[in-house]
């Protein structure tokens, strides 16, 4: 093993996570104890703050603030969706990117992120590779979205899916409560895959969740929807909805835009979904006259409610940005971190650190299986209740001030 | 003292809350636990569980089950809305009453709810002084609106405050996270009064809250609503705002129906409110072109969050239903459990447990104080936190299973 001696740049990509900032203290805490890492920078919005020579010293920040990064939710030193171009077409970015390296003496670089960032990631990696400056490059993953390929699952979608399982536990009772009918659909993060959205099936395991799940992993049929909704709503008069944002009918249409045509598109090329809960309460009143309904956007929230994120999951976030510092002073590159399960012979849950390949990290997306499905498409099995449990077991205890989180406050100061 | 040897009847009635279980618990277990009491009944879904007969047998409950209630959302017994009219237009549902009262030999009455819920209370409390039917009817209060009279502040509206400043802390991080602009509105319950906004400001005094704050008590003025994010927007590009529901302009006109005219009237003759979020957010897209603008609806979570409660609100709310009992079994009647602060040598907040009488909890509605709110209308003064903060101190510690709240799982046997 070579050991290169440099600085390093921490970077934050894409959606925050509630535990993103625990993967970014994991790098942080084990770069500036590193003997091989000379100084360890904060990229101010990931690519965007290499590209601008924006780089906050993370030498400079007090320990105990950056040890609340454990606890604070949404990427503290700032995100962006800057894609990258091929560097074939347009290697613009990718000098520039070459000319900050060298100026910091940049020879470790971590980026933390989803699907997106890791193409980044990859990018970086490969470009410095093809002209030949020594860079340990490390993929820390992150989504809520889960749907990150070659990995068990991914930091942040636990804490997300334990959010969303205990908000249906409690919209349950509280939706249920009055003597009078009521129809409630919940509308959950995920546009290709439906991770999150099935996540709500642990509420309905614990005996008071949603009676529907709908996936994007499944085509879906607005007949069979309000066939479903009116059937029990008849028999029962309370009916409780969760639906991925992404879902979609058979030509591929999705169903958030058969309610407003003028979705956005950011510059991955994603559309800019909103609105499904409202379109499909339209739909449902369309079918059944008089009723009482009510859509409910779990929006941000779902993915920045550190307050009740899985001590699990921070536990796991910290871990693999710990391992891919480790690694990479121990030589290691071009490599994403990445979680395996195992269980003891208790059956107790394990979590397995292993390093994946960049470039199939970036480009591969995992999605719900479907035999995790059920047949009528609109529910989760038993084996996605015991893939999720596990996960989203352990309370988090918060430094609080006034009863409120007390979350880290970075001085981040610019790099010269 | 008299001492009243018979039933007692626990209903709840209004909007949920996350304690109000726990005030209900407070009235279950300390009736069972009384010599005076021979049976407790829960009415279900509140005045209608009586008026159809429909009472569940308490003393049949797991004691276990029943502690659950300390920290499971929503109106375990069923909630109502129902409005009883004046027994001098029509007789027929107190005379229904009375009947059932008779039948189960029904001396005391604890009727759990908000203004209306008092409302309630008081007029069977009068009606059965006028008959001449010894009863003893107590009032336990709750509302996240905390605009009862005559009570420092209600339970239920601490932890609903509690998740309030919680969430507007976490969602500050995340839209504040992308390096490009961004406009966040915050819709929050409170149709005359603006506590439960007005909590968004602990958020702000944290340092990471809403930049405005509008409450009902101040007339909205559009215009100067668009200025305020207008002139904010241009200077830093990051722009929060919470808005009550309830705001209205000078004129009286609900702000929510500037969208939609077609809200509907529940049977008190409120408003069904709904959309006010997105209502500002087409009036900010049409001042400011090309703006990247989210509305965020905090719908039933806030005041069914039971995960984010403050202890010492479920410590109160438990007080209140001990209260109300031990008052009603000591001879007091015609009255509803109120607190008032003080506090120690050291400061440290103290709540004290007093009446107030039925009649006026039951028609006054209490304010933010205006002289709490900014000379601009658009924000809280230090009094309004230093009211709040005592109130949402302390984590609770609720049972779990799965990293899942367990609540209580209730028999609900009905009885003959």
């Amino acid at each position: 093993m070579t050991q290169l001696i440099g600085s390093a740049i921490i970077g934050q990509s894409g959606g925050p996570t509630s535990v993103i900032n625990a993967s970014a203290y994991g790098v942080i805490r084990t770069a500036l104890d590193s003997p091989y890492i000379t100084k360890v920078y904060g990229a101010a919005h990931g690519i965007r703050g290499i590209l601008d020579d924006i780089l906050y010293d993370m030498d400079q920040e007090d320990a105990y603030e950056l040890s609340l990064l454990l606890h604070t939710p949404s990427s503290a030193l700032g995100s962006c969706r800057y894609k990258l171009k091929d560097p074939e077409v347009d290697e613009t970015d990718y000098i520039r990117i070459l000319e900050i390296f060298k100026k910091y003496n940049v020879r470790y670089f971590f980026y933390n992120g989803g699907n997106d960032s890791m193409d980044t990631c990859n990018k970086i990696s490969k470009y410095m590779q093809r002209v030949g400056y020594e860079c340990r490059v490390m993929g820390v993953p992150k989504t809520i979205d889960n749907d990150l390929y070659g990995t068990d699952h991914c930091p942040g979608f636990p804490s997300a899916a334990r959010y969303v399982a205990t908000s249906c536990m409690e919209i349950y009772q509280d939706a249920r409560v009055y003597d009078t009918p009521m129809i409630c659909i919940i509308e959950i993060m995920g546009r290709h895959a439906g991770w999150l959205a099935a996540s709500s099936a642990a509420a309905t395991y614990m005996g008071c969740g949603p009676d529907f799940i709908y996936l994007p992993e499944v085509d879906f049929d607005v007949n069979k929807f309000l066939d479903d909704v009116e059937d029990l709503y008849k028999r029962t008069g309370k009916v409780i909805v969760a639906v991925s944002e992404g879902i979609h009918d058979a030509s591929g249409k999705l169903i958030a835009e058969y309610g407003a045509a003028d979705a956005k598109v950011d510059s991955f090329g994603h559309k800019q979904l909103g609105g499904l809960a409202s379109t499909l309460v339209d739909m449902v009143k369309n079918r059944i006259e008089n009723v009482k309904i009510r859509g409910i956007e779990l929006s941000l929230l779902q993915r920045c409610a550190a307050h009740c994120a899985s001590q699990t999951d921070v536990d796991e976030s910290f871990a693999a940005g710990k391992a891919a510092v480790e690694n990479a002073v121990n030589g290691v590159t071009d490599k994403m971190v990445a979680f395996e399960r195992s269980y003891d012979a208790e059956g107790n849950y394990i979590c397995n650190y292993k390093l994946e390949d960049l470039t199939l990290c970036a480009n591969t997306e995992k999605k719900v299986p479907l035999e995790w499905i059920n047949a009528e498409g609109n529910g989760l099995e038993k084996p996605y209740i015991d893939y999720l449990l596990p996960l989203i077991k352990g309370d988090v205890n918060p430094a609080r001030e006034n009863g409120l989180p007390r979350f880290a406050k970075l001085k981040k100061i610019v790099a010269k």
